[in-house]
């Protein structure tokens, strides 16, 4: 038989989401009258902004006539989306992105699973903890790490711990690695790192010759304006990270599928000989070789979140789900939990009262409350004793959801 | 600096099409006032089935619905589309496929692509020459070969030599290797492989433990009712293939993006300890990691493809671009060109006159005939001297097209 890629072996069983499903089916199948309210999950529920379906309505038109039709785009995504992208999101901002810096895909999942391709497989690691899971399962298969440990800790990683001591922000490590995955605003904490906290992380790439791997998926959540919304406000950026972001939670774009990576003309990583390689060029090779463009109608509803009543439709949106966050914040704030998070990011980050275990706690409020969460361990060992709540639901859910764990745990 | 996967440094200067762009830009400089005619890359040019358009628009509005918004999907996708698949494309020619043996995906690009990282970085593959350039880079990128020698081809993997001799269908080698890349009707060549050169192979893997990746993204076009449309209509196949479809060709989606791989769940890879593993989990790990399922409009038109309508309007399509085909062929054969294929695929591959090379020969036919082919050594060493014709255009463009190239060797 033919030989298998091994390390996929060294996965524990399941990725996350799949075991809360099981575990919410298996409740269901027990208690099937019951009626739960899912804030597991970070999926969105409002719909489309209208100017979205507007301009996809036009393009599937297009599509439908002799003159408009449209095969094969360009694979880094059509000029009118990355002009529109470097102009809205960065240069608004101050910030320097050139359109032929930024290659759309069709999510983040998918550019965050990616990109470890174009390191070394001897290339190090380091991912905060707890982290989004597909950071470190997608080096874990490419073969980057050695196996689990008993802790669920995999040998040759690095993780940076994020605590209530650090404010779930974590330091970087002692030592030099290749590659650092950071998220900010955080999934799941929910935390933000400033100017300053950021700073830090430009220096130590730059002083180990490291590759910072920014998401900001969440950025359209910041509330504050110290934090910054894209790594490369802070100096020095350009020449030591990549960013992702995503229509996903911004436009509700979760089931329609955009998002990109920025990755500077000037960036650099090395050959085993130590001759410098443009990053940009590699990844060009990579995403054309291996990816076909996104869906045309998809790509021109990405669009109209830059027009003038797009930008004002998203933000509807992201102000009805921050309005969500802060009653959940508050609401089990008032019960007596610890919360985090919530504030820059639309993820509540809760200690479990009484210190029980993410799972146990993830459980009760299942049985007691009818209400599914994620439990923080399911992120990492660090994750253990917490649990995130998302704030993607609608009012009345989310009112009756905090109401029912106030009454759970009370 | 960070450590980078010098694997991508083996790679030659650039894929294929890029380089084709790159002269035929240089040439339109050049001569600004020529209309060139296009019959390179294999891209469709007739607009999207109207049934396509209509379920798309109906799933843009559900998306802008409060009752009918969808996030995230099954990354395997969606039931409606993975039961239509199974009915349609296999059970209604009598083949056994289960709907949880589909995995949607956004390409056949992507999927051929991303295939090869669920085998070990030991495995020894076998491609086609000429090939899909896809199936060869990608393994190459990924570590499965050593260097390319001066005459381009790699260290370690195993080439396919298809020649006039052998009717352009491969013999499979006398050595066992792990996978093997096939593709019938085959890019570029268009050649098909009958019951039982396909049974050949499917002994071959039997004996040598080797899975055969299956690339049937041109089964549309077949014509001869003798012809297999799936490796799974041979008997054995599902315990030794992979099938790769695509709605791009079919269906007019190269802008659109829809495509499935099948992998039975039977299917068994080795780990290094000799125990047998599941390629369908192994897969199913990748998928769900690295892929957050193809766009739900999307998903809605391709399930269109299957209605009544939709299937006429995707057969009227295919035979407009065969009956190119057909011009094409007749047409180059009448002007004493040596052609192959053309008959149960949308490509016509053509001897060069005068024992031109290709790469010569293209740049004869683009200077003296305003004529865009794909010369053939783009795609191996054994297509040197050969060249590519794809049925993809309009008409009178078709019609005059073949008239330019017989009055330019005439």
């Amino acid at each position: 038989m033919s030989r298998i890629n091994e390390n996929y072996l060294k996965l524990p069983g399941g990725y996350l989401f799949p075991e809360i499903s099981r575990r919410v089916r298996a409740f269901e199948q027990r208690q099937p009258g019951v009626r739960l309210i899912r804030l597991g999950i970070g999926d969105v529920v409002l719909p489309l902004p209208p100017s979205v379906c507007e301009a996809m309505h036009r393009a599937v038109d297009e599509m439908a006539s002799e003159e408009g039709f449209r095969g094969y785009g360009p694979e880094q995504g059509y000029a009118f989306l990355r002009e529109a992208i470097a102009q809205h999101d960065f240069a608004a901002r101050g910030v320097e992105v050139g359109a032929d810096e930024i290659f759309v895909s069709d999510g983040s999942k998918c550019d965050s699973a990616n990109v470890q391709e174009i390191f070394s497989l001897e290339a190090t690691v380091a991912v905060p903890d707890p982290v989004y899971p597909v950071y470190l399962d997608t080096n874990v298969m490419a073969g980057r790490s050695g196996t689990a440990g008993s802790d669920g800790r995999f040998e040759r990683i690095t993780y940076l711990p994020c605590t209530e001591a650090n404010g779930f922000r974590p330091e970087p490590p002692a030592h030099g690695v290749d590659v650092v995955y950071l998220c900010f605003p955080n999934n799941p904490t929910g935390a933000v790192a400033d100017r300053a906290a950021l700073g830090e992380w430009v220096r130590y790439a730059q002083r180990h010759g490291a590759v910072l791997l920014f998401d900001a998926a969440y950025e359209a959540y910041i509330t504050d304006p110290q934090i910054p919304h894209s790594i490369f406000e802070i100096p020095g950026a350009r020449e030591v990270a990549i960013e992702f972001r995503s229509y996903s939670k911004s436009a509700g774009f979760t089931g329609t599928r955009c998002a990109y990576i920025v990755i500077p003309r000037g960036l650099e990583g090395r050959d085993s000989g130590g001759r410098a390689v443009s990053l940009h060029a590699l990844w060009t090779r990579r995403h054309t070789t291996k990816f076909n463009g996104v869906s045309y109608p998809v790509q021109a509803g990405a669009a109209a979140t830059y027009s003038e009543r797009g930008r004002a439709e998203v933000r509807e949106r992201i102000d009805y789900y921050m309005t969500n966050a802060r009653i959940i914040r508050t609401g089990l704030a008032a019960s007596g939990l610890k919360v985090f998070g919530g504030v820059n990011a639309p993820y509540i980050w809760v200690k479990t009262p009484d210190d029980l275990g993410s799972w146990g706690f993830f459980d009760s409020l299942l049985e007691r409350a009818h209400v599914v969460v994620t439990p923080g361990a399911g992120f990492g060992a660090c994750g253990e004793g917490y649990f995130r709540v998302s704030a993607f639901g609608k009012r009345p859910q989310i009112d009756e959801a905090v109401d029912r764990i106030r009454r759970a745990i009370g």
